[in-house]
């Protein structure tokens, strides 16, 4: 077998090259020539696939300039523990371990505040346990006499090296500790089988925990004050984001379907990535779980409070995704062949338009919550204003078979004429609607878990405490006198 | 509001202390009564978290024993190369850098075989890499003269660091190399500031070399030996048994929302978990693509091969995941409260049911591919069978307007009355039905994506080259002369 796929990528490779010198090779080509056209052929792809390597890189760099910015806070920190190598003052302080304030820096430096903070905070206390331990059982080791000393050091460390890899396992624990343990292991072997040979063990665990702590402390400092990228922020913007898309997802979904006809190539592709948007909410748990880990150890920064509730920034995205998986079934439903004909389409398509944009209305009205982090006034009556299009659409659906009904009945004029499931006119419409209805239904469960949404964000709104709008808004309607009816004011802001 | 966050606190505190000692707190009791109280009910609470916390870690072991021997192999690996500080031949060829020794151990080794030779073929390349092009940069800024030497230095750290730190953000390269550039950049800072200071950098280089090649040795034959877990099997473990998920939820699903009346509260809960093994489907990505990742770099075991197509798994996942998206929106509809009246969902509960079980049926045969790696004879007939039942449900839904068409018509006498929209007995039957035709529009669309896992499949078996059962059969046929037609032959089987 594996001599065949040796011959199948011999061939693949001719064809390749046949492809890139544009030139046949006759088989009785003399072998310099053969040999000089794959060392072409090898060369150019290479350059090729170095050339590609770095445009994409130079893309990724020119769209994400913030990234660019880390590497350069990476490369500053480092070169600045370096110092601590080249300034004898410095050197003198703390000797060869000087070693681990740069390990440090290399191995905290994370791309968002809140991942490096986790991550220092994790070591400091992972080595200030562990060593403290170690010393304990190195004391105790030391006392029992030369013999049994490499035994129960080996022992205690078989035995603390288990049982900290078992708690790495407890979910709860590996969400914030996972870093820590690790680093409580490795101190804890190294200090507790150095200690075997080193003598000056304390005065070791002590350069060893400063050097640290100044490592971490250059990274805290360096992360916070140049360009900062808070974890909390980047969870907030994702969500408010995927809301967006959301948003634009059902209103281009529910559009496409009705006006299959209309659009150029240009604004279709467009439109299908719009469209297409909620694909990123039904992908997006893994970034919004680590993201919110991250965030809780974050201080207060911009809008956010030390304990702004995260979590529930989790129970929105829960919801969110729900909301997507239903869009990504009328996705499949509307594209499937079975098209519904125009006129029941356009019997039901005002107020299926109406529907899906009440409702991406509402997205965008929770998506504005969010962003000016205000509780909105208007947000009741926009949900009022779905339910109602909702009840419309009922409606509408129960008429429909009105529309059918009444033709075999005008062409049948006698009542006994009964043959309907004969009659393919007759037999036909329950089964041309059945997108339409599918539509129908799928929306209405959207708009369900569009409520969903509308309360988890809701709680957050009471969790973080936003700021209601309309406290100034009646302070300006008493002031002026003139006394607005809410519902008339919402209207407007609409 | 800090003031409030506090008063509120306390006021919890207390009631949970009032609970915990089921006492009520008179306001004027004294001082050392509320001490003692607090103090109890704090311990108490205390013990009572680490009792809970205890039994959720042995819960965790009982029920993942090869969780535990993963913890047993750590602390035994950690405890053999402890061995490097214990005895002193091993200890003087070595000398203080048994640390990397020790330090490799407990970075590399992981839950995994993939994940393990991963990070150790990484750690290897990443440490001899840097080791190489830090000693030359330190070649030519010794020959540059003492003055340039920290500023080469310090400048090549700067550059590579932000360079290498940028490749991390590149998505190809972050999937393979991530921990390899970090051990990059640690191992180039490390040695090129330690350059200025330590003399014999070529030893120190190789032996820090030679150490991390024993820890790295060590975890991958402790990993590979005792009792090891493959990423790949644990992929195709988690692959297979998703899909038996699914086929019960689909099964469960439709099964549930047509036989509401019957079953025991305690069948009820198990059909419950049933229904809901889709949701496994959903979120399995992250894990999927990460344990393809690691599978990668196992070495054939068991029966897969070294290149076995383990992307295509990612594949299967991801239209095992469209099919659970839709059972999601099926599951909605069904539980919502909308309900067809119990004649109309006769009518096409049987067909109904005999899609589900036909396509669960062919998601019961994809995975018996997968468990027996052998390509099935049975499945392009029950794809077949799966296809008939969709047209037949089709044809159902065809007929269900004749159930309610000829009510009206024999109450109506005459062709005049038409007032239809009136009526509500003519306008009530399409939106009881709006339930069933959602159902039916779901399943259909449903199996339209269990297609899609077919073919994923189907790619998997080309790929991998599982074998056909055919083969035998045939020869079987050949030898006892007897010619079964196929068609029959998978009916039997069936």
């Amino acid at each position: 077998m594996a001599q065949e796929k040796e011959v199948a990528s011999g061939r693949e490779w001719r064809i390749t090259m046949a492809d890139g010198s544009s030139e046949a090779l006759a088989p009785d080509a003399g072998f310099a020539k053969i040999a000089w056209l794959a060392l072409k052929g090898l060369i150019g792809g290479l350059v090729l696939k170095v050339w590609k390597f770095l445009k994409k890189a130079w893309d990724l760099g020119h769209n994400e300039p913030r990234k660019v910015i880390h590497c350069l806070k990476v490369g500053m920190a480092l070169t600045v523990v370096s110092l601590f190598y080249y300034m004898r003052p410095l050197y003198e302080g703390v000797g060869g371990n000087a070693m681990w304030a740069v390990m440090t820096v290399v191995v905290v430096f994370e791309n968002n505040v809140g991942a490096t903070l986790c991550k220092s905070i994790n070591r400091i206390c992972g080595t200030f346990l562990a060593g403290f331990l170690a010393i304990g059982i190195h004391w105790i080791a030391n006392r029992s006499g030369e013999e049994f000393e490499p035994f129960i050091t080996g022992i205690s460390v078989f035995l603390l090296a288990s049982a900290a890899t078992f708690s790495r396992f407890i979910p709860s624990v590996k969400i914030r500790f996972d870093y820590g343990i690790m680093i409580f292991i490795l101190t804890f072997s190294l200090v507790s089988v150095s200690g075997y040979r080193v003598d000056k063990l304390m005065d070791m665990a002590g350069q060893r925990l400063t050097t640290i702590i100044i490592g971490t402390s250059l990274c805290i400092i360096i992360t916070v004050v140049i360009c900062p990228i808070w974890a909390g922020e980047e969870l907030y913007m994702l969500i408010t984001r995927n809301m967006d898309k959301l948003a634009g997802s059902l209103d281009g979904c529910v559009a496409e379907y009705f006006n299959d006809s209309g659009g150029l190539a240009d604004s279709d592709k467009e439109s299908d990535k719009k469209v297409l948007g909620y694909k990123c909410v039904l992908s997006s748990k893994g970034t919004e779980e680590a993201m919110a880990n991250f965030a809780r150890w974050e201080p207060a920064h911009g809008r956010f409070n030390f304990r702004h509730p995260w979590k529930q920034y989790l129970k929105i995205g829960a919801s969110m995704r729900d909301c997507a998986y239903c869009i990504e079934a009328l996705n499949g439903c509307v594209n499937s062949e079975n098209e519904a004909p125009e006129f029941t389409k356009k019997h039901i398509s005002n107020i299926a338009i109406k529907v899906s944009s009440d409702s991406s209305m509402v997205i965008k009205e929770l998506a504005k919550i969010m962003k000016t982090m205000k509780k909105s006034s208007t947000i009741d009556f926009l949900v009022g204003e779905m339910n109602n299009a909702v009840l419309e659409l009922q409606e509408d659906l129960k008429s429909l078979p009105a529309l059918f009904i009444p033709q075999p009945l005008q062409e049948a004029e006698c009542p006994e004429n009964k043959s309907t499931e004969q009659d393919p006119k007759k037999a036909v419409p329950l089964m041309e609607i059945i997108p339409l209805v599918t539509l129908a239904s799928l929306l209405i469960e959207i708009v369900s878990r569009i409520e969903g949404m509308v309360s988890a964000v809701e709680e957050l709104a009471g969790l973080a405490e936003f700021k209601s709008v309309n406290d100034r808004k009646t302070n300006q309607n008493q002031t002026t006198n003139k006394v607005v009816p809410d519902h008339q004011g919402a209207l407007q802001r609409v």
